[in-house]
């Protein structure tokens, strides 16, 4: 992509390590210390809910963030980084995956209805176009491989719609944030008290996050020295 | 920015306009048909809520998406365009700012709490961003203008940050939809019925709009000849 003149990725995927860590803290804080904690059997339904953030957020968005700055900012030959690229998008789409069960089961156990709400349609035709992305990454990149012009002029494409899916990820977790939120105000949680912050805070990180992640890999890896001046030797 | 070998922005602008003209229809039904209409001061209140759909996306989303695309698209000189894209850009942020009010207005008129959600939080964050990019653009590259260093170093960080700011406002548009829906359905509202369908359907249109704008603002206007090839001069 390039054309960010004067700017290297670097800094932004530091800045994406540190919000995704950031966001995780926050996601489990809010799951186990406020909502009750995590179980995938439970008569308290709620716990299963909780399974639903934590899944889509750290093994869905961050670790989906992670497998994108990975292809630019690891030290590897280029078909090692591209395996470590598959590899942790796969388990990014599995995890998120479960965390789609998760929501399932637990409406279906408590008889809430699926799929009727924007964060519903959105999150899910985003794992299904992350699904797609994958297999024709996989196909055309790696095995059995297209022929070389066609690689050349896919990529773009690979990685515009790659970014575009994982800022529909991102949005995803801002309507689920903000859906969840919204049935628990509605329940009586205080609008302004604690919790509501956390998550409102939580979202604002992911979105910083987002933005990391898209411009560590817009930015180039490395930039060119200013024009006009040359490194005097000092032999 | 450049980078999308083989695609022009021309498209992708057609599109950009096909969709806000599709999504402007949409939110007008909405809120009209379905909603009862528009009104600054009424007893209803709910007609001045109204106002702020209907002014957030066609006055700010679609109208700066236009501001946008129109700098690439239209066949004027460099300076002529400039005063175009400013000139939408502000007539855009005056109606979103015009449309916020609304809001206040009906939550202040109806006894409703202002700025809980996240959907306030990240509406207000944006436009706020729209204002300094605006003020920031007009300076920089308008009047007085930088040197030409600067304005040449300035310029992928303009087009970036304001394509971040206009995917904001996509994401803040998502989240409105979204937090109108559920406190309707919660009111009793069909989930499945032809309004929550219109407006999920309004909400899925502006994801493809926001899409559609940013690849036009990065794809080049014209794309290179595909090399190997010459035209042959028939006389």
């Amino acid at each position: 992509m390039g054309g960010l003149v004067g700017v290297s990725a670097a800094p932004f995927t530091y800045a994406a390590h540190v919000l995704g860590v950031a966001s995780a803290a926050m996601v489990l804080v809010w799951c186990v210390h406020f909502r009750g904690g995590l179980a995938f059997e439970s008569t308290n339904k709620n716990l299963i809910f909780n399974l639903h953030p934590v899944l889509m957020l750290i093994g869905f968005v961050i670790l989906g963030g992670e497998a994108i700055v990975s292809y630019k900012a690891l030290p590897f030959s280029k078909e090692v980084k591209k395996l470590i690229h598959l590899i942790i998008h796969a388990i990014a789409a599995v995890l998120g995956a479960v965390g789609i069960y998760a929501a399932f089961k637990f409406h279906n156990e408590s008889g809430i209805a699926n799929l009727y709400s924007l964060h519903s349609w959105v999150g899910l035709g985003t794992i299904c176009l992350y699904g797609i992305q994958w297999i024709f990454g996989f196909v055309t990149f790696y095995f059995p491989g297209a022929a070389p012009a066609l690689r050349r002029n896919a990529l773009p494409w690979h990685v515009l719609f790659g970014l575009f899916v994982y800022v529909l990820a991102v949005a995803a977790a801002e309507l689920g944030f903000l859906e969840k939120l919204t049935f628990l105000q509605s329940s009586g949680l205080a609008k302004y008290g604690t919790e509501a912050f956390l998550v409102n805070f939580t979202a604002l990180v992911v979105i910083l996050l987002g933005a990391s992640v898209v411009i560590s890999a817009v930015a180039p890896a490395e930039v060119e020295p200013p024009v006009g001046y040359s490194r005097i030797e000092t032999d």
